[in-house]
């Protein structure tokens, strides 16, 4: 129904690219003309996307150059479609050779082959993450437009839990992040230490991430089908690895009554400035945004990449053993951070005036 | 950047109307010729949406008879575009004369004067769930054409949680269910208790709804944007009162370790039948289907009408008192099921060949 | 690819209805709130559109009353979409229960049977013209929507042609119009005398129908498949019988030369205006507006629903004779006029701002 | 409304490049997995489509060979998008560059202009006819996909007109074709006399070409906005220079008379085939495939680009005199063949099953 390797309508991004083919191209249409663009505008963001910086991430370390093919002329945007292509540097295709015929488990390896029959295995081929480039790409001229528009739309992302580790109040910015693992600095460390167990044992982590959005325009948002919710549900669990979305209370108003979930407003009667007492809503009331923060939860499933020896089956449908080597990471809210926050830029200035 | 009031590309339905105008208009396009189609197939579907039926929901009792205003001839649909029109009946503005310019908490009043300025507040107007309606003519039709291609999707809702009694299995489907609240019955009369319980106190309790898809066509959905988990949480953020969308392990994802997550698959090697020793993906990998059950579980708010006396804001931004009174579900998740049920039908369908 | 029923992006129009069916819905998407809109604001065009009114048009005579179903509360719009019903109360179904089986020569009849095997034959069924009502109600609104924001744009239609009766300047807006066949008065009287001709041997004409659009913003429209043309284009050719769009020089372009045909721009320097000393490129160049008029010519051929014995075939595929009865226009050109530009209205406000 | 630089649903082309950026990027999205693909496949139809080739076009002379970054495996394509990248290599930027200020007339310099302010302003930017690379590549891919489902649309265009020399038949494929500028051999060397004479005075020609589909398929196209009439005009009108799409009896349609235009279907009652008469209709009722061939005559205006001196503007909206240089088309209908045809394929594919 939805185009697979698109979004957006207003302002599109388009892309192709595998894991270990030669490289990512992306397509932004929508991008107004007059922009300054340069290749050194995508650099710290492609950086915050890439692996291979710490311990605590997938090892491929590959540093993420934008070619700028099409869009730009002396050093601004033209109105025309933009075009970046990120070359692959740092595939090793030797990696996965042997995974030819066997269906990783957790991996859509079994159900690439179940639809497409043919596919690209070799590091997870077209499925990688390193698909998500593309999002990284499209935010950098997002968050260029929404500024020259004077729209300081602020999008926060941080690690809240890896697995028995979890951060108490989920909807409040930290006063400082660990830049390894983009989690508070507080619970950062047992947060390591849980995630160095888990390698040792073979294994990985589950995670969730926090999404606070601030200074949203009141009025962005419609009804129904066009609620920012189903966009931004849309949005995020079009990313890998994602098996949980909420907005404000999430599955805790499950447990809530309806004078406690509520979200009582009042005002200074004199300047008519509305304040919410809680913001159970996460922002949005009737698809509409109201203004307040709009608080996301994001739940991510342990890699599916372990060491361990596993069981699984193979092209045949045989059962068979398995064991994973190659570059993964253990555990995924770190990464998730920077990507996440990129797709929401994305997704929002399509409903942005 | 999606319609406000319409979805789909292949089946598509379109709808207007408000709790207390005329009626619920919707146009269905994409439905082949040839299929039997009459005002009676429509009953049974939208009698189980409708509220009216126990204690337990809204008293609105309102016969939806659908009148079919264009695309079947001789009993049996044409190739044209499908309208249907269901007439409000029971709307008793007077009811919700007094709302004109109070904000209800909770509700869409805020956001929609934010957004249109000028609404129709009877009844919440168009932001009302009675615009389920359309989503349940959709999927009756949605239903025949999969019935005429030997499709046997079976999509089964049931409430697996009101405020604090909750069913331990949620993606079992129970042996009996309780038609008044689309509970189990091991455990609707608790939960039944819960919600006088909390009618009685003026208030109202939030609840979570399990969808069990089964028969799955293998291979449905696509990578990326095309992705089922990103349809089918667009589709259920779509609908009102929900705060959380999960996929088969959830948000207990988070705490689980990768060698646990991931769904070990083997095959008789003699028939080369595959089977899952789990289902921690709810039936969905890379964002196509494998053929497993797709879990789902919905979280809802609880009901933001509720008789117990609030304070908020009013069209003047002035703090004023507010007692609710009208006609109100205490708990959404009964309802919910049908509606669900219904709207993934649609969904689906759109992705099905 | 477009869906078969409904037009627009931004202001969407979404139609189903039969000839001889109920009625005509439309539900319109994208209208602001708070603009006026009552029964009345549509009479005027539907009347303009309607046969009926004269011995030159079909002598179907039927009084288009809208019924507005939703979108409107207090006379006014709320943001939400609108539902206009038209009933049909004219039909006469005897008039066409002998053509079930015969296709008619130049009619969809033969084609529908091909897509939909079982289809409304009743005049025409789903392929009537009386769909273009739904055009003519959304750009009632559209209008509106233009009027709110002071634009000015004016869409001027004109029968240039009918038969071998032409007018000498097609892009010259004639002083006054005969209000029967909507054409220049000075050629009218000429022009209704070759109809009655044509009539009284059972026969019908083909015409052509001059669009001049004037106060065009500048700057309107896209490169390649956002071009005003390619849009205006498609609009008119989804409108039934139209054989050809041209732009500007149109077909005559193929017999100019470079040096001709470059329309020549110049300015008084002191205001810096610009002048163009020719329209050869019709208001738009690379797909966007220039700020000239934009013009377009279309040829309607000669309506398929003639006195005259044929020749045809039945639906067992075997040589039938036929004569059509009932009511039909015996030139297209006099009633394609408003509904072409209603249609235009409707396409234009999808790409202004 | 619709994407600027996107075509598609099913089959979804989409591109970024400039006529003197580092070239052209086309991402091609719904290609199934499984199906040969090299860069020797694009080679021909780039070939024809490339200018250089001799002294009736313009003699910018580019191999075009594309460089296949994303979407084949082994040899294969895997039902993931594909990019492809066509380097520029003979772009000559000084022969453009005197004409930053200048909009030449005929161009779209100047409404660029007015549309995004900062334009590439060299061999046209971003509006040069160089953007038809991409069609073509979408064509072969699209050429591939129909031949594995043995579909064998064939589509066949030639010129039937360059200024005064006309074909007399232009719905009737000529036995031979000159490949120089793809007319009927019989006039095809008058029409080169035609040509060498226009250069030499400095000017240009309008031109017409045919197109003839065979073997289309029956009930292809929906009724009205799905109409194939709608699509196609849509598909030729997003390309450049084009001033007039006719269908079937086109512009003559104008001058007929019903009785005439019908095209009278007959059957031999025993193999219940169906032969129409005529084909006014060009293939093509409601919207809808009848099964005769679908007929269409395109419209090119004379090339803009002339050397004879011309007057115009500059970007200070100031009147100057202007000689253009560079490497031109003297005519625009026989590089205009293959383009078209490509294009027809990629609307079409959307539409075949």
């Amino acid at each position: 129904m939805f185009p697979s390797n698109s979004f957006g309508s207003k302002f599109i991004i388009t892309d192709a690219g595998e894991s270990h083919g030669p490289g990512y191209v992306t397509i932004i249409e929508g991008c107004p003309s007059g922009i300054d663009l340069s290749v050194e505008d995508f650099l710290e963001d492609l950086n915050k996307r890439r692996p291979g910086k710490s311990k605590f991430v997938s090892p491929r370390d590959e540093k993420d150059v934008p070619i700028i093919l099409a869009g730009i002329f002396e050093g601004r945007t033209t109105g025309a479609p933009i075009a970046i292509l990120v070359n692959n540097l740092n595939q090793n295709s030797k990696d996965y050779s042997h995974l030819e015929k066997t269906f990783r488990p957790g991996h859509a390896d079994y159900s690439y082959h179940l639809k497409f029959s043919h596919r690209d295995y070799r590091g997870g081929g077209r499925s990688s993450a390193r698909q998500t480039i593309s999002r990284v790409i499209g935010a950098v001229i997002a968050k260029k437009i929404l500024k020259s528009k004077n729209i300081s739309i602020e999008v926060n992302a941080f690690v809240n839990k890896i697995g028995p580790i979890e951060y108490p109040q989920p909807f409040k910015i930290p006063k400082s992040i660990d830049p390894e693992i983009n989690a508070p600095i507080s619970i950062a460390k047992e947060m390591k230490e849980s995630i160095i167990g888990a390698k040792k044992m073979g294994d990985s982590l589950g995670s969730q991430v926090s999404v606070i959005i601030k200074n949203v325009p009141k009025g962005l948002g419609m009804p129904f089908y066009g609620s920012i919710k189903a966009l931004l549900s849309y949005s995020i669990f079009s990313l890998p690895a994602v098996t949980a979305v909420e907005f404000g209370s999430g599955v805790n108003a499950s447990s809530m009554e309806g004078s406690d979930h509520n979200d009582q407003m009042s005002s200074n009667n004199d300047n008519k400035e509305v304040t919410f007492e809680s913001n159970n809503h996460g922002g949005i009331l009737g698809g509409i945004s109201t203004g307040e923060d709009i608080l996301i939860n994001v739940t991510l499933k342990p890699p599916s990449s372990i060491s361990k020896k596993q069981v699984t089956i193979n092209k045949e449908l045989q059962t068979v053993d398995l064991e994973v080597n190659g570059r993964h990471d253990p555990c995924l809210g770190p990464r998730f951070c920077p990507i996440v926050e990129a797709m929401i830029h994305v997704a929002l200035i399509n409903i942005i005036e």
